[in-house]
């Protein structure tokens, strides 16, 4: 199954999609959907809403996974991601894709098998199970990369493997 | 101008038209988008979408406004209204309007001279503005086009109208 991960940022939308077994998987492709910070945040939505459709058009996943809100960070904050993460959920949508949204957590503790891991042990484990020899080079990514293997491990896929 | 006014809601997103010189206002069209609650929340996104989108194809406005995200609200409740807002603005960014982006008090002061104005005062203005015999049935349609007067009295046509 191929799943799209998505890392919602108002600046930086980080995007990872990977073929998986449940058990094996394989990077298909990554990067990040840049805003530009000077124009209206409107203009800025549409501009990752353009990157992810051209994403999905280009690699043409199964499934999507997003994390949750994290409802502790700062509010303005909080809501700002929620307008961009409104518009990955409707881009899914409206690809036809299947969703599925994950808990900080349950990403953590799917990749790297403890829920309180650091962002670096994150992205060691990312690059680890997809076999990559290079580090990834945007954070971004490598998160979103993170979220398409909880999605593949977790969801049914995941279930039908273990 | 004709001005779009939107009231988001995950249930009930509000929506006004209205034709306006920055002084007179005559109402074009208003109505309520209803995404069914059972769904899952990115296909009541795309519903929204749709219906958004139908509005515009259908009434031609040139700008659009909406409400400020009041962060006072319930965390929960203000996340997911900042998701189907993130879908407002898309939409309208997407069909090339203008947007104008107001507080509760702006438009409360612009409507009914009076920031702290009751929901019922605000109601009872913007049928007496655009002239309306009849009451308006749905409120979120109410709040909509409160906050598209608001555009056309304090946007750049109010100011040249004063």
């Amino acid at each position: 199954m191929r799943v799209l991960g998505i890392d919602c940022g108002a600046e930086r939308t980080g995007y990872g999609v990977i073929d998986s077994d449940g058990r094996e998987h394989r990077l298909v492709t990554l990067g990040v959907i840049r805003s530009r910070p000077g124009r209206p945040f409107e203009q800025r939505l549409a501009e990752i809403a353009r990157g992810l459709r051209e994403v999905i058009l280009q690699s043409v996943p199964q499934a999507a996974a997003v994390e949750e809100v994290f409802h502790a960070a700062n509010v303005k904050t909080a809501l700002k991601l929620a307008h961009v993460r409104g518009v990955a959920l409707l881009t899914v949508a409206e690809a036809g894709l299947e969703l599925g949204e994950y808990s900080p957590l349950e990403v953590k503790t799917s990749v790297v098998g403890y829920g309180r891991a650091e962002k670096q042990q994150v992205q060691m484990m990312v690059r680890s199970l997809l076999g990559l020899e290079r580090e990834i080079s945007s954070e971004d990514a490598a998160d979103a990369l993170a979220v398409a293997i909880c999605h593949a491990t977790r969801g049914e896929l995941g279930r039908a493997a273990s």
